[in-house]
């Protein structure tokens, strides 16, 4: 049983685990890939470094920062996490208990862009599976991804119809699929009146009554929203002390929204480090 | 005539340049030394340093980051601000105009550490001689400092009163002074009733109705005062777009209290920025 998982390995999580470790904690941070830093070429408003430094070397920098003060930081990617009410973070290769989570995975929900897709959003468009699956019992399912989270997806589905399209929008399928129907061809539009009722492939239509989208891996509002945290336009909300409602699930970095800056994103990590020590403390 | 005046060389106000100067405003930062960061020898949690950093490294590296981008900086100590409308900041060696000013001096407000002198803060002790001194004309003035914002407060503090005597606390004076009466012993007790009515120092005792202090030099607070911005517990209050209550005067970091870490004296900076950027568009 760890105090806290960190769930992410940017700005944020690197800085919130830094800060728990010095505080004693037993702590693990588990990064997946790199996320919107790793993507950034020119760092030079970062303080502190006279020349530029690029994104992923800001990374490796703090990941191993982290290790050297004796944090445990593990590659693997969550799928899931619930509380019950210690939080069970659920990975791709694992299972890991603790008494605090933070999320902390950056701002990388991914949409489909394609014409008409912003239309539906909310009109049987849909990024949960847990919350809306009950409601399409027994009709057509549509549902967007190729990997382990859409897998995830898929089994919470199969509780509520058997009727289920995947479509892999052009991608290949990574996880193993027996007996699915499964589209590979590029989605190029998403159809409908006052609710989606088509998507159309490159060469296809298909007629359905909702489209779930679970596309590469789950961000931290996925596992926000599926935990019951509230949401503000896919910012995770938390209170002074970097909280959501749920008691000991806390959030830092671009995922609670506001400016998207490695400084705010720093400032986030070590504020809710220290919240959180205070909540371990209490509780 | 500046967009940008930014006082302090830390993380905050360095951040601050930085930001400053990529949204290409015309930015002049002043500091003076190197304030509580200067004084850190081991820094381990700040995000990016995979090794311990010192607080002068750090602080030189962000100095030179903010020069190499192109910001003007110049070491000087800065006495006083005025605003009418714009901002006038006069320093020991020259005289600056600015449309907005930024606080970024951190939290140096240097107290006597004698015995009785926490009794009378507010009693008869006061940090502004703007603010006070009327309400001791002609009255016994005790100012305690040995340099030039001493100098500064004796020049206010004449207007008043005739019976004025100068404590440089066992301090060096370093400014030149005529026919005022100097006690140069160290302080050793603050006495009174209702109100301060007596400095005592190693030898002697001196009747006084009111102690002013400018010990060192002025700190963020102290402008803030001087220009009749709001402070709460010796913290500049500020909005969320960390402006004062004065139109263009802001301030971040650990003047504004909160944290007192570099990753939230780094965000405070970069916010300001934004919002100085925002009301220089404005205004």
């Amino acid at each position: 049983m760890y105090d806290a998982i960190v769930i992410g390995g940017g700005p944020a999580g690197a800085t919130a685990a830094i800060y728990l470790q010095r505080f004693k904690k037993n702590v693990l941070l588990i990064m997946k890939d790199s996320g919107a830093l790793g993507k950034t070429a020119h760092i030079d408003n970062y303080y502190g470094f006279v020349e530029t430094i690029t994104g992923p070397e800001l990374l490796e920098k703090g990941i191993n920062q982290a290790k050297r003060l004796g944090v445990e930081v593990i590659k693997d990617e969550v799928l899931g996490i619930d509380n019950f009410p210690d939080f069970n973070v659920k990975t791709i290769n694992g299972e890991y208990q603790s008494k605090t989570v933070l999320l902390a995975t950056g701002k990388n929900q991914v949409n489909l862009r394609v014409k008409g897709f912003n239309d539906f959003i909310g009109k049987g468009i849909s990024y949960c599976a847990i919350c809306d699956g009950f409601i399409y019992r027994n009709k057509k399912i549509g549902l967007v991804g190729n990997k382990e989270f859409m897998l995830e997806e898929l089994e919470v589905l199969k509780n509520f119809s058997e009727d289920i399209t995947i479509f892999t929008n052009g991608m290949d399928l990574s996880v193993e699929l027996h007996d699915e129907k499964i589209v590979t061809e590029k989605i190029t539009e998403i159809k409908g009146d006052e609710k989606i009722n088509q998507v159309v492939t490159e060469n296809s239509e298909f007629d359905v009554d909702v489209l779930f989208i679970a596309i590469g891996s789950p961000s931290a509002s996925d596992f926000a929203l599926r935990m019951g945290a509230f949401l503000d336009k896919n910012n995770i909300v938390v209170d002074e002390s970097f909280m959501t409602n749920i008691p000991g699930l806390f959030a830092a970095g671009d995922c609670i929204g506001g400016l998207l800056q490695i400084v705010k994103a720093t400032s986030d990590g070590a504020h809710a480090a220290i919240a959180m020590n205070k909540y371990l403390k209490n509780n």
